[in-house]
């Protein structure tokens, strides 16, 4: 069910909506259908309808279960003798960008000599699958609510929970503009988009948006987001954190900072809100007390 | 469709069932169905399944909106017109106790003067109904998730979201045995049950707990907690405070202190939770970034 394109030298195998579809049968009980919160003085504030995915809420913390979930329940039964071998597009403020292709080379390493089944952070079609769930989650959820958003907004590090979403509601909400959100240090997304090709970010960028840093869009994410996105976005550390003291406010949610970009851009008007209804995804709640408190010991942002 | 009953020398009306009922319907599309939430680290440590009931995402915060918001719905139009008044059972830490009596006389007689309705914290049948609706989210969550709670655990403060919880449980799911959770400071709810009559706090009594500290159990909360209830436990600021980092840590959520005492109750063992399913409410997340700076500082209860 899958379709192969080749517009970049290497043929990449791109995800489909029957596999979202297939990855929500599978994470059916297993995942949390997250809800999408709101919060009456955060709408007055952006002067529209703000309606926030709540993925902190999810197993593990992060969408990230729902990928990882899809992936590995999707390994044939003849496969899985082998094992699993994993890697993170990086948790680490420092030096992940220069890293991260050698971790990536440690692991496909490991994973040969092992027979094992490797499962990469973002850029691959079963774990794009079960990142789509969200998109598919949020359609839902609009359409109980009765409200056709007018953008949906995600977090964006090597970008294959907006890719999976982006696929997902283009079937299921065709012409809701889907946007990419990234640390301004680490927007390589949005250039690549604009460029047209996949561009890095300097390696020795930083941001306290741990949960993003990947130094480039993977190969098949990208070839999904330049066809599916409306653009990207980017916003400051510091509007991350004023976003992080948002959640906790007004939502009562924790939300770590690369799980806080997509609210920050809503939050700082990246996009029109005055009169419009628009869905952002937080992504993650992993964040220590210690960086918390520093957060909240700093911010303004609280009713 | 209310029993008047007159076990104290003042006759009480006590709301019904059915006022729960009809809470939920004037609820429906106003209130936010909270979700139950889920940790598999909390269950492994409690070795059972803990099921939170996750108030702090309901509009303004916590479970105070129902019974308002069902209270205000429920005055007659030609009552409307003179107005409403509301006063607080405190989120004053200090000295509380010793002004409630003074607030409620003072509310009273403005609304005499004026003509306008009293909204009464939580010994108001409307109101106890309203929160009443939380028992019948639990109920019906609990049967989607095809468990049957062994215990449900409620903060109680002049005792509102318990007495109506357990109003709704008695129905729902009859014999599931329901506790009020105090701060030990303010136990009176768990020493009246004991006494089978109303004691007071100490009034020199302090928790941080703010939004427990009433002076006593109300007359109609009380008169429905001394039928419906298993009993009352109590933990201290300390096991609180405690609940408040396990819940930003594993629940990835925002709670107050007296929102947390009765997962602190589960936390603590006191009731048995080995193989058993225990569901706590967390009854609001309205704290300050200050004092939650201060309780992530020093507690250690975090993955």
């Amino acid at each position: 069910m899958r379709s192969s394109v080749s517009s970049e030298p290497q043929t990449v195998e791109l995800p489909t909506y029957d596999d979202v579809r297939r990855a929500a049968e599978r994470l059916a009980g297993q995942a949390v259908a997250t809800p999408l919160l709101e919060s009456g003085l955060l709408n007055e504030r952006i002067g529209g309808r703000l309606l926030v995915k709540a993925e902190p809420l999810q197993r593990t913390g992060s969408f990230k279960f729902r990928g990882a979930f899809n992936k590995l329940s999707s390994i044939p039964q003849h496969e899985r003798g082998g094992g699993v071998v994993a890697f993170s597009s990086g948790n680490h403020a420092q030096g992940v960008a220069a890293s991260a292709k050698i971790r990536e080379e440690i692991g496909e390493r490991i994973a040969a000599e092992r027979g094992a089944t490797i499962v990469r952070p973002y850029d691959d079609p079963g774990v794009i699958a079960g990142q789509g769930t969200v998109g598919r989650e949020v359609a839902a959820q609009a359409k109980a609510l009765g409200v056709r958003p007018d953008a949906v907004l995600v977090p964006c590090g090597g970008g294959g929970l907006v890719s999976g979403t982006a696929l997902a509601l283009a079937d299921d909400l065709p012409g809701v503009p889907v946007y990419a959100v990234e640390p301004a240090a680490f927007d390589d997304t949005k250039r690549s988009l604009g460029a047209g090709t996949r561009l890095a970010n300097d390696p020795s960028s930083r941001s306290i948006c741990d949960a993003l840093l990947a130094p480039m869009p993977g190969e098949i994410t990208f070839e999904l987001n330049r066809r599916l996105l409306a653009g990207g976005l980017s916003v400051s550390d510091a509007e991350a954190r004023q976003a992080m003291a948002a959640a906790f406010g007004y939502l009562k949610l924790v939300v770590e900072p690369g799980g806080a970009v997509a609210l920050a851009a809503a939050l700082t008007g990246r996009i029109e809100t005055r009169g419009k209804t628009i869905v952002v995804v937080a992504s993650g709640g992993n964040v220590d007390p210690a960086p918390y408190v520093e957060v909240l010991g700093s911010a303004s942002d609280t009713p």
